[in-house]
């Protein structure tokens, strides 16, 4: 056997619950624990747009917490419980399912916070408050917003603890799509195809030197191959000049009353305009922004905005996903690119995603292409 | 959030099976997923030492096949068990607890031993065979032999299923521990000192800029740093000449008597004579060999030995496992190195080891230098 360190498998395979409910044990060992990583926690807080972002929502809106009472789902380091304890809170509980929470609560202490700031260790959906509380502050985004799902467990959060009255930290979320242009299809196509050629040198040496014909192997081989180096969404940065047609809303929600059922799934109609001039469409991008709005009754002060579309200045650990199309399409200014989106939560695991893109292209000048439709997996 | 996709978890940590005993789910989401890959498996059968060995020892030793029922433990894609049949065995049996099983069926039905070879999907310990068998055939061995702790099946087989007469393929398996010199200590001291200055950067921007005072988390976050960059034994395909002292062995055993109980732990005080002359002691690399004779009723016609030992020309998908010293120590040709050995399971995964390594130098002119004592992970 020699399984390369647990590395090998993380890199290729979406982990199994079973595939009924959700075994916590399972969920745990497959999600939980990055989290419990100090140096995964230190990505998340070198991240100046997503640290800009909740630091400004806190600080320009300290009316929202001077002297209330805050919950922040998932705290990890716990530093938005402490900003939220500095802003004024009164009390501040820090919810936290990983051993992360021994480090939020010496962070805490440091601070010299343990009057304001409880940090508990459990998962919200297990652990019990005192008292409802007048904001919801998490940072509960995944790539593309919702992988992770972990926003299932704000809205737990939210229906069980939040005053009528509360607010939550942020207050709405937009997914975007947009065509894009982008080397790496060539490249992805070029591994796909560099392992299809390992494939068949292997099978000639098994079958001369071992006697064994795998032949019949080749076809779940390939599909194996293509849905990891063509079916996957890429992690990327892209450069603004890279989106090469109008970004298109697929998904709004408002945080204060959108329901779990609500976010199962996505499903989207949208067209985008190519803005670029002759290029070729490689595929789409999907990003997400979240807003700090406050609510109706208590609007913020100062609203602001953390996102992660392609910026020439600012680049966020989320990054977009990136959707390859194969082949890529020649495209012209003005054509029309007509998509269906839909993504659901994978059977195996409920925090991973599959994507199915339906996209025709419509020519400013001459009859639209035939349509293609493709699946990808969020992993 | 915005954990890296699952390769990132994966590649820091070790799963947990929640402390107590297996969580079969668990267990199967962190373990048993990597062989449902036919990318592993075609990794594994590409390995020419592991085929060539296993190839030979059944081709030159039909006799222990030839109208033999044989059970394969954790079949994969069925290769052994395909070879088992081509042998001449009456009845294989093909172990698998994972969907590989289904592509081991189509192989064994593509060469055309479908009345021979039945594939089982399942684990050992679950599933029931009509009869005892003669042989008992697995590819089972992990890095540094007992990673994975997948030979408790293989005992657990033998113990349920093997005739009193019965034969182990492999029937011998041996540990064995050597001194090296490398240049990996060094890289990973500067990795593990890089981290640490970007540590401590980010302490003043999180201070600076957030009003945050993270200094009370510098001591776990070097303990989380040092685990993954000096105490995590590494892979590795040393050459030979970065051997510079005699290999000892550290534990053997016949697969055919050999208890769960007598693999839970190894231990060994042994010694070793550097053979280089006036060399750096960088650490200390672990390898193994396993061997099928066949039993004293009936030995093998023709011994085989698969080792995985440094090699000039052969390398394997097991290397060695590389356990780095801290500074590394100047050594002469003739001095006497005295290492304590030993090796656990890990707590929170038993299929991974923990390893404490006492050493002392003896040089052949001067007084023993100072004893050290090292822990080590194997992930």
């Amino acid at each position: 056997m020699g399984s390369s360190a647990n590395g090998f498998a993380g890199d290729r395979m979406s982990t199994s619950n079973g595939g009924g409910g959700v075994d916590k044990g399972v969920d745990f060992a497959n999600y939980f624990c990055t989290y419990a990583f100090l140096y995964h926690q230190k990505e998340m807080l070198s991240d100046r747009v997503r640290m800009d972002a909740y630091f400004n929502s806190i600080f320009k809106n300290k009316t929202h917490f001077l002297g209330k009472t805050v919950l922040d789902v998932g705290t990890g380091s716990g530093i938005l419980a402490i900003w939220s304890a500095q802003a004024g809170a009164r009390k501040v509980y820090a919810v936290e399912a990983t051993k992360m929470a021994e480090h939020a609560r010496e962070l805490v202490k440091a601070n010299n916070l343990q009057d304001v700031v409880e940090v508990i260790e459990g998962s919200i959906e297990d652990i019990t408050l005192p008292e409802k509380v007048d904001v919801i502050i998490s940072e509960w985004m995944g790539y593309f917003l919702l992988r992770e799902s972990m926003f299932d467990s704000v809205i737990c959060a939210r229906d069980r603890w939040l005053k009528p009255t509360g607010v939550m930290y942020p207050s709405r979320a937009r997914m975007w799509l947009a065509p894009i242009r982008s080397g790496l299809g060539d490249k992805k196509m070029n591994d796909y195809e560099g392992s299809m050629d390992d494939w068949r040198y292997f099978l000639n040496e098994t079958k001369n030197y071992y006697g064994v014909d795998m032949s019949c192997l080749t076809k779940p081989y390939s599909e194996e191959q293509k849905k990891y180096y063509l079916r996957t969404s890429l992690w990327n940065n892209l450069h603004p000049n890279q989106v090469i047609g109008t970004a298109a809303m697929i998904k709004e929600m408002d945080c204060l009353t959108v329901t779990v059922e609500e976010i199962l799934s996505v499903e989207a109609s949208i067209s985008s305009t190519i803005t670029g001039d002759d290029t070729r469409l490689c595929g789409f991008a999907g990003w997400f922004d979240v807003h700090f709005q406050g609510n109706k009754e208590s609007p913020a002060e100062e609203e602001v905005e953390l996102t992660t579309a392609p910026s020439q200045d600012h680049t966020t650990h989320w990054g977009q996903q990136v959707f390859l199309l194969h082949p890529p399409s020649r495209v012209q200014q003005g054509d029309i690119v007509n998509i269906d989106f839909s993504m659901i939560r994978s059977k195996e695991n409920h925090r991973l995603m599959e994507v199915e893109l339906g996209c025709e292209i419509a020519p400013s000048s001459s009859k639209p292409l035939a349509p293609f439709k493709s699946k990808y997996y969020i992993e």
